[in-house]
This record gives structure tokens, sequence and C-alpha cells, in this order.
């Protein structure tokens, strides 16, 4: 039965169950963990053999030396067939993606993109945000003082007739995109989608789409989401530099001692150079080695890819079971089933994330911070909760996911009495 | 017998005979490379077994997950007990401290230091650069359209009568250092000009001195250099905030896959993680880790730098053996004997330096680009030569020692005539 159509003594007696269940979890005293995309120790262990390449040289060149500021021509080869591009159009960045996007953003406040006025010398500069969306994304604009724009996901990608409005103002310089498996909801964005996005006319010269493919292989399922090549389509309407993109083995070697890749037009990838030759010598490039040398081809990272998958299958599986279990039917809340990617996105009923999140918090379960998902952490409608199935063992999992559906049920009987 | 005192038949005579030893190099086709301070083969082999780490746990906490931004606890202390200073006032950092470095001076200008107003809103902002000095130094600078002021070196260090009148302007924000075996003239700055510098009293709040110990224990001989630890003496001046360290293990283990490390003071270590937590997740905890169990302590980084020593020594030795054979009492030519570092500055007669690095290339020698050890690649004097004999092998550099010397002899005999 809904919630919003019981009476208030229905709601009352719900609400004693619920108290009753809740007090028991509080009861166990458990430190569970569902707040960050973190893979689990047996994801971690798949990568061991990666630590045991010897032979740090390439085509007689010894990769343990300075120098190879763009990366490996080995590894620049694997990311761009990744990627679908040419390895000219790879940069091989650090262990970090986000470290790309962070000194890509740094670059265009202090030097502007590709001759256009540094950003800082603007009054003012805006990016577009579809939310819910990640956090860390927003919390370099907030860092450079760039005003986000929220613009709402919705099951195709973004809205983009709200997109396509918003690019007129010249003052728009940008938008974040994660554009397969999205961070948190799992939305692919569709080939429709895709193509609008390549065929934008922003009324900013210096407008930068910032496509962070974190998920771009992390298929959970056999039948992976097909993401349309926004670099085979923005030729098309002569938007070969609106695009960044950026990807990383965070999730598929070690998180923190990966590598991670940008692909970009000719100009923009010379515009980063010129940054890049000041800032560093080379990345780590036995690393990038020990890479290459692991995986071999894309089809090796896709093999090693269905091992990750293996492992995180029945941690979403059980997950979603739950929520249809607990949630399903009431009203309360709604979810999408992704087919990949590191997120579950729960909507609840409007006003009542905070409490959940307390809730949790109470009986020993940390979400990630409620409003996290949206910019300067305001989910406007209070509504958006994060949960990151990957760490926990499956026990606990279990446990933390009943103590989340309990924890929605009973915020929103609390609000509806 | 001096060049400057020979009448124009001896100089004549005399470049007949260079003439023909400098051709008969020419016609070894050779291709031999002085240009950058990169460690020899021999010398990236004494690390690797850092590479046999299997382990990757650190009081519980799996060192290939996400997190823990600031650095392993292990490898803080060990580099804090490397600098002398408290393992707090110690951020790890990425492959490389040229990166800490240009992302220091980029918050700087975006954010400015500790609150002040962001160098990019500044009219001009300016920083002292001791020459000879490291072009990748001014490279940063350049790039952030910082103006770049000569002070010349001393046989003690930078001319502190020159710097304590010029931090007098308050534009003046910064300056760069190499304390210890300065790039490229190996000269440790003296007790004195150490406490000079720390007792500095600039006009501007927000100067901020950059000292970049990248040969911190880099010494040839068993007895190396003593370097007044700058953060001991900085309290007595209460300059606390002014000094940022940073040092890396690119010329201990592996260049471009070490890790780098920062000291500084509270203040400005919580200045810096505020943009490093919108900047990364963590940099290489694996490769911290893997540096702690091969190195130990700094007992242990010691006897591991001997060996280094060990094959520096030689090719030092060679060098400062030909260019007192060849340059020696010819008055065209001076140069300091370094106890330590990658580097022998050759300062030849005025005017000759970029004549003797032509000559070079044509017998096939490549130099660091004449000019470069100068801000805006411009030495006043056209003097100065900066000569790195670490990747060579020995017949390699001994040749290669010769070419340079006729080179000189040449080019200053040329310049007579």
């Amino acid at each position: 039965m809904k919630y919003t159509e019981m009476n208030r003594e229905q709601l009352i007696a719900e609400k004693a169950e619920l108290d009753k269940r809740f007090n028991d979890y509080k009861a166990m005293g458990l430190n569970l963990d569902m707040s960050r995309g973190k893979p689990s120790k047996e994801q971690l262990d798949l990568s061991m053999d990666m630590l045991n390449d010897t032979d740090y040289t390439e085509s007689g060149i010894d990769l343990r030396n300075y120098g190879i500021i763009d990366g490996i021509p080995s590894c620049k080869k694997l990311f761009a067939d990744l990627l679908g591009v040419e390895p000219k159009n790879i940069l091989l960045g650090p262990n970090a993606s986000l470290s790309l996007m962070f000194d890509y953003i740094a670059q265009a406040y202090s030097h502007g993109v590709m001759g256009s006025t540094p950003w800082s010398k603007l009054p003012e500069v805006k990016f577009l945000c579809p939310v819910p969306g990640y956090d860390r994304h927003f919390t370099i604009l907030e860092y450079f003082g760039i005003k986000m724009i929220n613009v709402d996901m919705t099951p195709d990608g973004p809205d983009m007739d709200a997109v396509e409005a918003l690019v007129k103002d010249e003052s728009v310089k940008g938008m974040f995109c994660v554009p397969k498996y999205s961070n948190p909801q799992g939305i692919t964005y569709t080939d429709e989608v895709v193509r609008r996005i390549a065929a934008l006319k922003p009324a900013a010269e210096d407008f930068r789409i910032i496509w962070d493919n974190a998920y771009i292989i992390h298929e959970i399922y056999d039948e992976g989401d097909d993401l349309l090549n926004i670099f085979d389509v923005l030729p098309e309407y002569n938007n070969d530099d609106m695009v960044i993109e950026v990807c990383s083995t965070s999730k598929m070697t070690f998180p923190g001692a990966g590598i991670s890749a940008l692909a970009a037009s000719d100009g923009n990838i010379a515009d980063i150079l010129k940054r890049l030759n000041c800032q560093t010598i080379s990345y780590d490039k036995m690393n990038q080695h020990r890479h290459v040398k692991f995986f071999g081809d894309v089809d090796g990272i896709k093999a090693h890819m269905k091992k990750h998958a293996a492992i995180m299958k029945p941690k979403f599986e059980m997950v979603l079971r739950h929520l249809e279990n607990e949630l399903g039917g009431k009203g309360i809340a709604t979810w999408i089933e992704p087919r990949g990617g590191y997120f579950i996105s729960l909507d609840v009923m409007e006003g009542c994330a905070k409490r959940v999140g307390e809730l949790c918090k109470e009986a020993g379960v940390v979400l990630t911070n409620v409003g996290a998902t949206y910019p300067y952490g305001n989910d406007p409608k209070n509504s958006n909760i994060r949960i990151a199935p990957s760490l926990p063992p499956v026990d606990e999992l279990d446990l933390a996911a009943q103590i989340l559906c309990v924890s929605v049920r009973l915020a929103c009987v609390e609000a509806l009495l």
C-alpha cells in the first residue's frame, strides 16, 4: 500500500513496526560504509600480477628515466584504441583523471582556452552541471569560483532543451558530463543526446565539455550499454575542439596507483602540452608500461573487467532486490537499475533525504553526504541519495541495504505524520 | 700561456692546431649527450629491488585503494626525518617535485597565499632568481607571467645584499633557491646565507621562497656539504611561513617514477591541502610504500646514495681533469668543483658561450641550451655553460669533455682574432 494513501492510524502502526526494526539494527552497533565508489579488496587482488613487470624498456628507450611527456607509445595506443581516437590525440596523465580535469580548468582559468581570454579575467564564468552528478566535479568548479547551473538529468542524459538554451549565454563556458553509467544514476547518454551535445552552438568560443568517461568499460552485465563515440560525431558539426575526454584505470587496476588518459583534438592537445611542459617532465612511465604488459590490448581490458563485473553484479543485485522488496509500490522512492558503473541513485520523497542520512548514521551506516550529488551540496528537493555498493563484503552490504530501506521508510512516515 | 696575452700570430697558430683536433673529432660522427641531469642506466639499476614489494598494507589499511591525501604515515616519517621537520609538516606529492612547485605557484596565482590577494589580480608580480639557475624554475615563472629578476650567485649562495634590497619592493613575491649543490654551480649555501634568508623582512606578506632541495643527499664524495636546516632558523625571525621546501626521489630511485615531498609550516600545509582536496584523491601510495620498504630509514637512503656517488664520482673527476688540463691557466674559463649534485658550471670568456654550443653541436655533442641557466634564456654575458656528466658512459664522457674543451678554446681564439 502506498504511504501517501495511508491514514494517520495506519501510518502510526507502520512507524511502530519500523521503529522496532530500526532499533534492532541500531542495537547491533554496526559500522558499515556505502559512501564512496571504492573497489573491494577482491577487486584490487585481480591486478596484482601487474606488479611482476621487470623489463622497463620500449623500443630501446629506458622508461625508468626522465622524458616522454605525453606517455609511452604502446600505452597511448592502448588508450587510443579504448577511446576510439588516434594516438596523437591522447595524453597519458597522472594517477587520477581528477587531476587531469582540475589542471585543465586551472589552465583555462589562468591562460584561457586555445588563445581565449583567461577565465580569471572575466567578470563571470558559468558551467552547466547535469544533476544529480559527481561531487568532485562540483568541487573543482567551486574552487575556481565558477558558477554552477543545474541541468536535470533525464533517462536519456541531460535535458538537452535546457542545455541548448543555456549555451546561448556567452558566460557559460562549459559542462561536466559522465556520459556512460553516469555518477550517480548509471544513465548512459543515448545516441541522440550525444549528437545534440556534439551539435551544440555555444555563444562562447572557449566552451569546453569535460567528458568524464570514468566508467567507459565498467559493465555489470554481459550486455553493457553502448555509448556513441562523441569524437566520431564532432567533426560533422565543426566542433572538433569542444570536448576534452578523460578516463583512468583507477577502477580497473588500482585506485590511486593507476594511470589516467586524456583525449582531445590536435589544437587542445597542443594547448595542454604548453602547460604540461612547464608542470612536469613526464608522468610515471613505469606504471604505463606495467599496464600495457598486463592488459595487452582492449580485449585484455574487457576480459579483466568481466572479472570485476562478476564481483560487482551480486552486490548491485542485492541492493536492488532490497529496494524492490522494501520500497516498491509504496510511492515514496524511485531508482534506476544501472547496467554498469559504481552507483545506484535513489530518489526518496521530497524533503526526506537528509533525514534518511541521519537515520542511517544513527544505525551505523555511512552514506555519501546527502546533497553531495548537487552543486554547492544543495539538493533543492532534498531527495537524492547515492548508494555505493562496491566496497562492503556481501554480508555487510546485505545489512546496510536493509538499514537504508528501513531508514527511508521511517523518514517518509515521519514526514507524512 | 694565457690566450689574452697571445699576439695575433700565436693565436693563428693555436687556432690551426685546434681546428685540426676539432675536425678529427667531427670526422668521428659522434652523438654524445651532456644536456640534462639524467641518471645513467647503472644508477637506475640500483633501485630495481624496490619493485619486489608485494604487501601493500599499512596499519591494516589497504594502500591500493583510494584515500590518504597527504601520504602514508611511514613515508611521511621518512621524509620528515630526511628534511628535519615534523611529519605533520610533510605532504607527499606526485612523481615529480616540479609539479609540486608548478602547482604551488598556480595556487598562489589563482587563490593567493594563505588568504592574500591572488597574484593574478595584481598589476605585477616579481620573483628573484639566483643566476645561473635551473631552467625549469624559470619556465614556471614565465608561464605565469611573473617577472624574473636576476640575483648573482656568489661562492656562498645568492648575493644577499641584493636580495635584502630587492625584497623591499612589495611586488617581489618570492624567490627560487636550490640551496644545496645548486643547479648548475654545485654551490651549497653557507650557514650565514641561510640565516640571512631566514631573517628576510620582505615588504610582501605573501612572499614565499621555494626551497628546491633537489640534491639534499646527493653527495659525490664521502664528505658532503652541510646545509643548515632553514626550518630550524625561521622561527627565530618569526618567518615560519616563508619557506616551501620540496625534494624528490627522482635521482635516488627512478626519475619519473619516484615520489616527491613538500615541507612547510602548518599554515602553508593547510593552505595547500585546500587545493589538493579538489585536485586529487591521493597520490600513488603503492609507490610510497615501495620506497619505505626499500630505504627503511634515512640511513638506508644514505647507504643507497653512496652507491650513486661511486658511479658519479669518476665522471665528475674526468670532466674536471679535462677542464684543468685543457683550459687551466689560459684565462678563458672558470669553473667550480662541486662536491655533489648533478652539474658542473663552466663560465667561458664573455660573449663566447653560444659559439661553444654551436661548435659542440657541430662535433656531435649536445649541451644544455646555452642561455638556459638564465631567466628568459638570456645570459647577459653569454658566458655560462652547464655540463651534465651523469648520463653518458665513461668512455663517451671522456670524448665529450675533450670536444667541449677544444670547442671552448676554439671559440675564444675566434673571438680574440
